[in-house]
């Protein structure tokens, strides 16, 4: 068992998150190869070598081409904007390195076919960040259905409602713009319930949606640090390119029906990423404000005690919970990164693919495309057709 | 102020509630007319006989046509099977009767606009027993969105799920046969929804849906009273004609985004009624299942407090909750009724119609329809275009 | 199985609750003997006649001694002040009427033991009004105790939270008064729990309390109507000789530890009237402001789904859910009282004594003046020593 | 700013969280001084070699006076056993190192006493784990109370519940001996309510307790790990020398009430540590298992949107908030450590003692023995009287 040398292109949201990851997997999961924080890449030098020294990474870079070529990295870790994924992932396939690339894999179907094509040549290890898969919680929803224990499923539905754009002043940042993000909430925030639905239930077979820009211009700011972004009284406005909000429905290729819907004008919604499965046999909900919980019903229990149990995903029995504290004990946002990684070193311990990959990434992008079609056309779009 | 006195014609389910609420109303709200419990209806003469005794009524028939013909009637309570709307409430129009017609109005959208007809050009008081809207918690919603509290309204969702279907050998009820209920869980759940949306967020532009028959056979019953029916195991099967579950997505004329499910397939959900609707300026939450309360958020709260507050809606603020108990001390189902007798002897008292009316159960009816053409054409429909 | 004909004292809060339940028993519970409401009585003939018509009472009275003697009653219903209990109830013994008493039996642990004896010397039935008892979600966590489902008993803790004090403007009312309520949230409050403990663990061995008048002196209001009064500005104060919240320790004879607490300064409760009971094998726990449900656990439950489920007592295996609506249709605060006079007619069917009744009342007083003694003596005191 | 130099005694559960938190504090609180994670010491090499290694620590020892006695070291880190305390403490102190304890502080109040002594008279930094204070939603509960936000408190009720002892084969463990432990559910559970008594409400007046070891003997372990021990089934039974509950009621100086129950016998509840506050202008609520949220209630919100607010304290207003992620992305228990060694290390950076402080922990020893006397002589005690 050998170390896993990384080099991460990105330093803000996501590369702060990535980073912690690192950091904490040697701690609580010991037995996983451990991955070497070598090099990290940003275009500012100096908020790059600042981020290195915080984080806790090797040197830092502002080429990610040096990184990509390095001979001491293994890894390439991509979470720069969403525009960058495809010439990175393609350049570290090509040196022979593994990537493990954030969501989404690139901005458009065609681009992620073409990095899939490009990590499948050259014969390495792809895992792509769609992390909610990793709560605890999730993961017993994942163990209910595969064990049978929610019987066939009827109903999958799910909403990631967030509430950062109801204020219309909140300015034009780059993840409002169609060219750098790709996408608005769709993608954002309805690539994550994609992923869950092909995880928990499976491929659908057809969807419809609709969307809508409800703010249509937005003040353009002057800074922007990630998340965030300042824009004053003053500032000239521009139009705002993606969508605010995005619906579908959905016909699984196992006759379940499907209900999606992602909004960042979910007014005191903060970060509700909810779904619920309904089978013969059970049903379970989960929301990720609560992310240590999963409410779990069988349609079995006596007459008299039939209800949704509030079971708290800490004990042993659960996913990951043993590596953390005893029963009880919750853990956060930050650790659904820890797991994916240890999936990730996983992966290099067994010598296979990690779990979500680039796959997913495909088969998620065809289905945000395929939502995307059914607008513009306003019909039925079969996913698979694309 | 007189006295109403009221011929009903049914005695299961919602004869029952109804029975209830005529008998209520005089004693919590003493300021109303008075509806007079006369005459009840129902095909089976030694049950509804057993019928108007326990409930309160001074006699019964078992001819509808006695009753709405009846010199003593002031008001036509229709609310047997859905079939059979239709007949009453026409025949009870021509005689100069008030009516108050159960959900839905009628079976299909031409039947629905020839009953409003006919009580309009008889000049009668008419109303729709959807119930739900008078709930205190629903009214508070109600009253936050008029007064602008929740400022403009972004998102409507709204699921009405249930889970007795879930069994696959539940028996084949008059529910689930076409011709006596015309439609399943999107006209007897999905219709709630709909009269919902618009009073609580206006009209529909366009819908889109979808729906499955997940069982497709069930044991045909040998008896049946009221929602309940049992079939024995060697019960022959036939074919459920209703819809199992239908989803569908709508665009109200204001620009907000609905999103509609209605389902027999959930399990641990027994009576799950619930919309969420996210405004600029706040959002609401409802679920039947705590029918007393409603899930308010505001955005102008201080910044460190913001967080849905629960309101139990039982405050002497809270509309009809006055004539009940003090503070804290719940209502449950029956009082929805009792609430919609109220609006109804209070239009008496003023003269006006009653809120809903046949109105309110035609456009119901008319999306209802949209949604089962869109279903059937797959593509948008415009509700006012049928 | 002849009909029993009522007559009852006192016509505000708790006489509203008592007549309804009168008027829908014979509707929901037909297979009871009927009650009948012959006669009511108040001190204000006025009052006490609108009070006749509104909650349907054939005839009305003002000295509660006519009701007593009359030969055309057979049960006589006392919920007139706590003051006011004995006189009546030793009367209605004497004359040979069966007794339903409100809470408390009466001001003092000796009054209440008379009254005991007077009716058991009589030979007449007798129940007191500890009506969240019937709450079917209560009689759930009962059944479960008695199942031995959730095995030896280890904790009991209780509270009864309301606000209604928490303004210190808000005027002396009676029930601020000792002479005439006896006690405060005390008596008021703390006796439904110690009610609820006696019927769901049992009785206790010693007890400890503290006691607190958190605002001492209120505004005298000028008119007084059931649990309402109006003070102005400029009305005098004078003291509150009741306590205002009163918390007690209590070990149980079968060795579970037991938490009582009963306020009326807990903002944001109107109605919070709550336990929670830990045994060997599960839990309960119960809000009445949420009353239609109750939270179970079981310790055997599968170790990967463990967890408090949310049974709503709407299914037909729960207490007198049958007789009201489908599952997941909720029942309110009215219902308590309604099964409540069901308990009652079913003991004239069957001729036993109907539970709870003055045995439990006096249990009850007994623990009241317990915790008193505790409190003035600043030690443990054993509730069979008084 | 310099970097501060730590010597940890104790590598079991505390000692991982610790350990973490001084991992974290630099990359998500750069602004403060740097914990160096010096040295380590246990008593076994082998495994306190492993435990260095896996959490990042530069060296380690298996005599704790070698790391007391280190000149690399500035401040020693006791989260040894509980009976280890004080002699570390007070070498600790003896050598002008600053010192950060873990809870309880010593087994007696006269050891705490001595200990606190020691550090003042050294004048070095001193520290006590008192976690849960360091929660945000804690932190807002706090705040709100200081600001004025809930007027005047008038109650204050605690309680942690855990179930891990219920099964009565668990073994006896180290926490269950008196020697090791020195107390069980009071010491390990209770401590942590007083503090936040003390840390929210203020100082208690009087206290009186009762307590209760349900199951008297339970097998010895053949090997302890931390929290985790393993018995066999011909395993000797030996006695239980430790509370399995306690619980107790107390005056507050200020006149509120508070009611405070520590278990770990209460089924389905794995780390409910959970408070409530009602003063006379609001009311917060608390659960450690939600331990995002807080419950928070004013009385002058609008009447007909009063309810009990439900503030997810992840958002920039809260406390520690910002360094994390973006608002509703949660964080867990261990995050509490986290804060608390940023407030340590701020308490470096601004030269100024560190709260909670020894003086805490003297206080809280304080109460622990009021309760432990109260319920020895049955009757109240002042803790300040010890």
């Amino acid at each position: 068992m050998t170390d896993v040398r990384v080099g991460m292109v990105g330093y803000k949201f996501m590369g702060k998150a990535h980073s912690h990851a690192y950091r904490d997997v040697p701690m609580f999961f010991p037995e996983q190869p451990r991955p070497i924080m070598k090099m990290i890449c940003g275009r500012n030098e100096k908020n790059v070598q600042k981020a290195a020294h915080q984080f806790g990474w090797e040197a830092s870079c502002t080429d990610w081409r040096d990184l990509v070529n390095s001979p001491e990295i293994d890894l390439v870790d991509i979470n720069a904007p969403s525009d960058a994924h495809k010439e990175i992932a393609l350049a570290a396939a090509r040196a022979g390195k593994h990537v493990f690339c954030e969501k989404p894999l690139a901005l458009t179907l065609d681009d992620s076919r073409e990095i899939l094509q490009a990590v499948e040549q050259a014969g390495v290890k792809h895992m792509i960040g769609f992390n909610y898969r990793f709560a605890p919680a999730v993961q017993l929803a994942k163990k209910l259905v595969e064990e049978g224990r929610l019987g066939d499923i009827h109903h999958f539905r799910a909403w990631f409602l967030q509430d950062w754009l109801v204020d219309p002043d909140f300015p034009l940042t780059w993840r409002l713009q169609k060219e750098v993000a790709g996408s608005g909430s769709h993608g954002d925030l309805g690539a994550h319930l994609i992923d869950l639905a092909h995880f928990l239930v499976g491929d659908l077979d057809e969807v419809i949606g609709m969307s809508e820009t409800f703010v249509k211009e937005r003040p353009v700011p002057k800074e922007m640090t990630g998340l965030s972004a300042q824009a004053s009284a003053d500032s000239p406005k521009e139009k705002v390119t993606v969508d605010d909000a995005t619906l579908f429905m959905a016909r699984f290729k196992n006759g379940a029906l499907g209900s999606f819907e992602a909004t960042r004008y979910a007014a005191g919604h903060r970060c509700t990423n909810s779904f619920e499965i309904n089978g013969s046999k059970g049903s379970v909900k989960f929301d990720f404000e609560r992310m240590n919980e999963l409410q779990v019903y069988f349609t079995d229990d006596a007459g008299d005690v039939q209800g949704f149990r509030r079971v708290l995903a800490t004990d042993p029995d659960h996913a990951y919970a043993e590596a953390w504290w005893p029963p009880g004990h919750t853990i956060g946002y930050e650790h659904t990164f820890i797991h994916e990684v240890v999936e990730l070193m996983t992966a290099f311990q067994e010598d296979r693919q990690p779990v979500p990959n680039f796959h997913d990434g495909v088969k998620c992008q065809q289905v945000l495309e395929a939502v995307d079609l059914s607008i513009e056309e306003r019909r039925w779009i079969k996913p698979e057709d694309l």
